[in-house]
């Protein structure tokens, strides 16, 4: 009864949940950009403000760089509800090439589209749109019931898009401040764009860049081809050594400690449907290249990987020079999965070039960071009270689901403040986020909204 | 005795021979820029005013480029003296980067340094100045004789610093003029810059491009890392795969017809007493990394090569991008002896590519040239006169040695106008050619022009 009150509130106040959301995107809040800095504070003032028209003790918050926004709301909620944070971040990624956008980013609306209404500008979809759905479910609770219905943490950063610089530090100054009893990120998407999802399971990385050193400058492949050590040959046979016929990766240990998927997981992810098919069609593929014998949702979402990133040597421009380079450089990546250390692989990294270097060959290396894999505790009757609840929302059942890439915040929830996370989002494929012509689905604002009004009851529910 | 008083004639005239050495290096001919075409213009015109000076009928010939020149001397010559063709080019390379020269480069002068006078400036042994040694051994021979002891042909070009796009056309159009008994090209240097060398040997070359699609664009390898195929990693395994752990290339039919090094030049070349730990050391090296078995004059002269000369995908620039490329591209040389078909080595290499690609990826190849390696045919008993010649100026006995490089010109006497061509030059390994601070030690100049009276000499008498 409550919630359908809440959900009708969502349903009349879109007209106006979508003016204030275009009016959070007219603001540039670039944040690797220092032109936009002054963007950024005013970012964060808007924030503040309007977490404040709905009644939430919010400030600003400065950093050595783009300031964070703090909020607190329920703390006259009903003994037992949870206690929640929300994060998402204000800032955006740049937008070049401009000229490639149909309109200017900053200057974002409402556009028909073939496949429905759409907010076309950067951000609206990574991620004030996102951001604004808990905000808006937020404010129509309130203007509903006149309180939430359990206590709220409000946390907002703006340097997202910039490497996070100032958010661990924040984190750890403000431990006691932050901590809740679970965090939820609004950062992510649907499965496929129609699924409901949690992602349950972040890969983590280790990245490394190797540089081998063979003759001490450039020379002429005629006068030393041929009895002259070439790094070009040595790096190629390191990087070609490092998977067997099977796809799997050769180190040493490397797949120790790594558990199988559960039976209830694996049969989830069958359920999914997931079409591989046209998920490598649409980038020219046709067939899954990782691991013989792993169904394609694993080999992205919970077996790790070693991948080259980037490779260089010799001479790249046009035309042909018969140089016998001194150096040649490689830039590697593993995505690590649960029990995996990122300490133990870059050692079995290194020590596998170095296994592999003939004499008078050397290897440099620079690590580029590492991160253990996420995975979340879906043991936690928060998800499943989540899960139910998207799952009224969204047709079909939401599903537990991974993800390939690396969410680093979700890891600092649990790692500096003990907090399970659990992301939660409504982006789609084609949302281009970080590209031109960004735009973010009418649906998912509205949806996404109502999703977060039914989670919001079902957590204050589930505590009690 | 007639000989004696040539070689007292160059003796007395080397002040004068190198006034006219550098007013012929003040000519900044750098045939490549198209801003020092009238340079080249003007070099071409020494060369014709230097040449009548000395009684040879010498002119400028036009190319669609810079112009041949083309002299004759000699027509009323004994019956039974051989006909000689001197090839030389006089232009030169670029100098940049100017700011690592120590002295304006076509500002030359004859400078004292701890190893003995040399003359620096650009062109001074590339060729300008090796160039010179011959016409000043013509020039001393005629002012002692009266005339030259057989006929010569001078052909001199302007193009080889920037691929001689005129050169085949040239010598195909003027094929009956041109053609003489025997080619002299003086473009090489003294084996390990003290004995005294006659080319026998060019090693060929094929050069190759290929570059390898995977997925039509450029992913994120969080989303399709372990699922989607990584040119880079099938380019690796495509070149490691070049050569077994022996360093004999893995290529079908690569060795084929390959003859073994004869008893004779084995003999000679064990007699060189290459240094190959100070050659290798020179470049931070210790070990020969060729082919097992293989004593290392034989890697770098007799036996074919696979190279990888240059590597490029995915992210190269500062810090990480997790992207997992669209393709990867390498270029790819080989370097060819006796008995090795250009046609047959891209082919077979080609082959071993696409043989090596997984579903969903595919190669692109770019030829990028092609020749046979050249043999001379030393049953010709001008080069046992010559060496016997050269003998008689340097220490120590002369020596057959190969070239690892390819110096095309060679092959273009044979192909073309059925020549054989005897590649002698006084170069030291220290000249810098083509970098800053080139030069020429007064040394390889004095007794270069002396060592080609010598061969005049041998050469007039061999034949009679």
């Amino acid at each position: 009864m409550s919630l359908t009150a809440v959900l009708d509130r969502i349903d009349a106040q879109m007209p106006d949940a979508t003016a204030r959301l275009l009016e959070f995107l007219r603001i540039p809040s670039i944040s690797t950009d220092p032109a936009y800095a002054e963007a950024c504070q005013d970012a964060a003032d808007w924030l503040v403000a309007d977490l404040q028209s709905i009644g939430i003790a919010a400030e600003k918050r400065a950093t050595p760089k783009h300031p964070m926004v703090v909020g607190h709301a329920g703390q006259d909620a009903p003994d037992g509800a949870p206690h929640l944070l929300f994060y998402g971040h204000y800032d955006v990624q740049p937008v070049d090439p401009l000229e490639l956008w149909a309109r200017d980013p900053f200057d974002p609306a409402v556009e028909q589209t073939p496949k429905g209404e759409v907010i076309r500008g950067r951000g609206t979809s990574d991620d004030k749109g996102q951001l604004m759905t808990f905000v808006e479910a937020c404010r129509a609770w309130r203007e509903v019931h006149g309180a939430l219905p359990c206590r709220i943490t409000f946390f907002f950063e703006g340097e997202e898009e910039s490497g996070s610089p100032s958010l661990i530090p924040f984190m750890q100054e403000n431990a006691e401040e932050l901590r809740a009893d679970i965090a939820l990120i609004c950062d992510t998407g649907l499965f496929q764009s129609k699924t409901s999802a949690i992602v349950t399971m972040l890969r983590g990385m280790v990245s490394e860049e190797v540089t081998i050193t063979g003759p001490d400058k450039d020379l002429h492949s005629g006068f030393f081809g041929g009895i002259a050590a070439n790094p070009i040959r040595v790096l190629s046979k390191v990087l070609a050594g490092l998977h067997d016929d099977t796809g799997r990766v050769t180190l040493p240990g490397f797949y120790d400690g790594i558990p199988e998927l559960s039976p209830e997981l694996r049969a989830q992810w069958e359920g999914l449907g997931f079409d591989h098919a046209q998920f490598l069609g649409d980038v020219g593929l046709s067939q899954p290249a990782g691991e013989d014998g792993r169904m394609p949702l694993e080999m992205i979402w919970s077996r790790p990987t070693a991948e080259v990133n980037g490779i260089w040597g010799g001479y790249t421009g046009d035309g042909f020079k018969t140089v016998l380079p001194s150096q040649a450089s490689a830039k590697i990546s593993f995505r690590l999965v649960e029990g995996q250390d990122p300490d133990a692989i870059r050692d079995a990294f290194r020590a596998h070039v170095n296994a592999a270097l003939p004499v008078d060959c050397s290897a440099a290396f620079t690590a580029h960071g590492g991160s253990r894999a996420g995975i979340m505790d879906i043991s936690d009757p928060a998800f499943e009270a989540a899960r139910a609840a998207l799952s009224e929302e969204w047709p079909g059942d939401a599903a537990y689901v991974g993800c390939g890439g690396s969410i680093p915040i979700a890891g600092h929830f649990g790692e500096i403040l003990g907090m399970t996370a659990m992301l939660i989002g409504f982006g789609k494929d084609d949302d281009a986020i970080h590209s031109p012509n960004e735009k973010y689905d009418m649906e998912s604002f509205h949806k996404g909204t109502r999703s977060w009004a039914r989670i919001l009851d079902a957590l204050s529910g589930a505590k009690e």
